[in-house]
């Protein structure tokens, strides 16, 4: 192995040690601070070293971040929350988004000490046949305490299995594209997964501050059938929401001419920041663009990390081509 | 027949001939680029005839138009768009909004030569029980294109039945309404069907520019038993949504001095442009008024011409009503 | 009985007939007027001896009405309407939120003379075994009149019993805080009960205006085994939607500071103003903080008085300590 191999694979290593590091940070809707926080830390400690050094926006918009690199014309969009579930009445949970609820499993949340600690949770059946989950031991987490899954991270050849790679593989993808991406704004985003909340406003700031008006959405979607692991970065023509048809073909046509290949999805539900964006009020166009996940919102999601290295030669290649061309549609 | 009636016939079929022509438009939900386009020419070669001419809004709204006539002090919000299908993997199709999909039929898309043309649609049974719609043959079809029903047009007297009347058949009223309306914004919209995105920016748009307070919502509702073809305008009183009592009683009592004659329809289902308007993050009162179609939603909508020309009148005289009102409520 | 009881007793006793009034007033969703009216009448009746002399809003937002006392940091919300039911086509009637309609009840609504009369509703059965309710007699109402439960206010000791304590004894609760509450907006709601569509505009507007960033939802919850009357104030820690962990923590941290006692609820359904905020155009932090209530939605909603003064107390003191601690979350 040669300097160079060696200083690739040290590379990849410590790339891939970040993605390990934020899929271990708790952060379920409504309590992602401590993402906001790591990110924060990441921009500040990396910034010195990237194309261009952005305006941090993170105050005055709840536990949501904004980085802004030079001239703007279009938004990714990320979401930094992951499902979970909250503690309701004696030791049962009820989820937080929509989590893998059939298995019991191993979760961590904030203790009555503050500290973050493990606790097993069981599958438990009601008359009626429906199953529900209660954690083991509830002396020492209150009343309402959120619980996300137990970090378990492996990787095995290219694949990466660990759990809420949804969205944290987003995020990683986010923070490797800024330190050469140029005139575009990352929002760092909460809630997704339970309902939404902050696109709403978030999406009125920047049309009204930046004048933005194209978004790319940055986030996970569930493999199947017809969308695999390993065949690359995958463009959702369309979920539960629909995308305007002539932003679809301009990114489309874009991504054909640079010789970039993708997965092209088609599904009738399911939904991202995409669908909260179609709904604001403001006029934003939008297009999810990420990679698929195997077992998602379970606790042990899995990845094939070729998919997001595609992913993010994806992005360079795309808001390169979308900030030459004119943005009118 | 003498030469006025020869005139009114022709007039009439003239007028009929634009109902057509706009029912076989494709413009499903997200792809209203050809409606859009098809309005923006109407206005351009008959607005030299019409009593204002309007001040023509369509950049930077997607596939939005406005048309402003005069000092607007009210609006007509009239979607564009139509429900339609997906074509998802291998042959299957996906609803676009909620079309009638419980029989075969022939729909239309776009190919991959560019050109719009028809292909057979067929009803397929899973294992389960639950049917589901493909299409015949997929040679000239990508992934993702979308397909509304084939243009089939017939007149049989008074009844209309063609596929889009809902809610081609709204824009046909906007249409003619033009040409002698004043002080009026009409706001032609997109993505009614398919869950909305468009009048969410829309409103707070015309509330801020021209100080629009008041709507009413231009669009078709299903027959029943109680609201039936050839009884007139339908005035809703409300469906999933319910509008504000002071608001419809204003409308109500100005149609009733005015004689003019309709059916009230009350409905704990189905939304329109309304839903979206009470949502939105303005205050502006909204009011359902149009005509009911039989099969809605489905290749063979019905309608009673003699329905739309008492809407078109009833439009007519409650907009100059509301226009010398106190606006205030 | 000495001079000081007595006083307290008339005290108490007139504060009570003035929760009997609110719970009388009929005023559905999309109907508020009449509330609107009547909380007007009373703030200027009242607020001459009130601690600081609230501005009042009332034009250009519909039924809505906020008072606003001196420089507000922190807004109260408090809905107005309450379900009731639409008289549909023949007899039959529709829910206007989601009323208990389980049982045949007296209602009352605006007769064809325009007075409020009452009328008996049945319960029938159709033939798939569905329930619906009718009215027993259409004579003297319109079709899409609408109707509420029948006033019916009994007192047991601490036990009030009447319908539309929810949310009427929010509305009390407002009425009697506006006495002494300093720099808050106490902003009074429409449609909370029928899908929303008021929070949407009144939260961009005080947030612009006022620079209002933090709002406590004053609305009462259904009992459980857990929450129970006559336990003290309701806190909720989330229910459909999931407030943001950072505002309940200060909130309870405030509270338990004070030696304020408080009932803690987490539910996975329900909701609230609050939930119209979660998804509105403006970064606003909620929680809802109400008493509880059993048979909620039905005819003969009970409450605990003293569940309603602790919950009172805690407004007091919660609000002068948000006032007090710098509002950066």
């Amino acid at each position: 192995m040669d300097c160079k191999d060696l200083y690739l694979m040290k590379l990849k290593q410590k790339r891939m040690d970040l993605l390990k590091e934020l899929c271990s940070i708790h952060a379920p809707s409504g309590e992602e601070k401590l993402m906001k926080d790591f990110v924060l830390g990441y921009v500040h400690r990396e910034m010195s070293g990237w194309a261009q050094k952005p305006e941090i926006v993170s105050e005055g918009i709840h536990d949501n971040l904004i980085l802004v690199f030079g001239q703007p014309k279009i938004a990714i969009f990320c979401h930094m929350d992951s499902v979970g579930f909250t503690l309701q009445y004696n030791k049962r949970l009820i989820p937080v988004g929509s989590p893998d609820d059939r298995l019991p499993t191993r979760l961590k949340g904030v203790d009555t000490h503050g500290q973050i600690s493990e606790v097993n949770c069981l599958l438990l059946e009601e008359e009626s046949g429906n199953t529900f989950l209660e954690i083991e031991d509830t002396t020492n987490f209150e009343r309402g305490t959120s619980f996300t899954f137990a970090s378990n991270y492996t990787e095995d050849g290219d694949i990466i299995r660990t759990p809420f790679l949804d969205n944290r593989a987003g995020v990683w993808l986010c923070l490797n594209l800024a330190r050469k991406v140029e005139n575009t704004i990352i929002v760092f985003t909460t809630y997704e997964e339970h309902g939404g909340g902050s696109v709403e406003f978030l999406a009125p700031m920047i049309y009204r501050q930046y004048g933005i008006r194209e978004s790319l959405i940055c986030d996970m979607t569930w493999s199947t059938q017809h969308i695999v692991l390993g065949s690359g970065p995958v463009i959702s023509l369309r979920d539960k929401y629909i995308p305007r048809k002539l932003f679809l073909d301009k990114i489309l046509k874009a991504l054909r001419e640079e010789g970039i290949s993708f997965q092209l999805e088609v599904e009738s539900s399911g939904s991202s920041d995409g669908g909260y964006l179609q709904k604001s009020s403001v006029p934003m166009d939008w297009c999810f663009i990420g990679a698929c996940v195997d077992n998602i919102h379970s606790n042990s999601e899995q990845i094939n990390s070729k998919d997001l290295y595609q992913t993010l030669e994806l992005y360079y290649v795309l808001i390169k081509r979308l900030n030459q061309d004119e943005i009118k549609l």
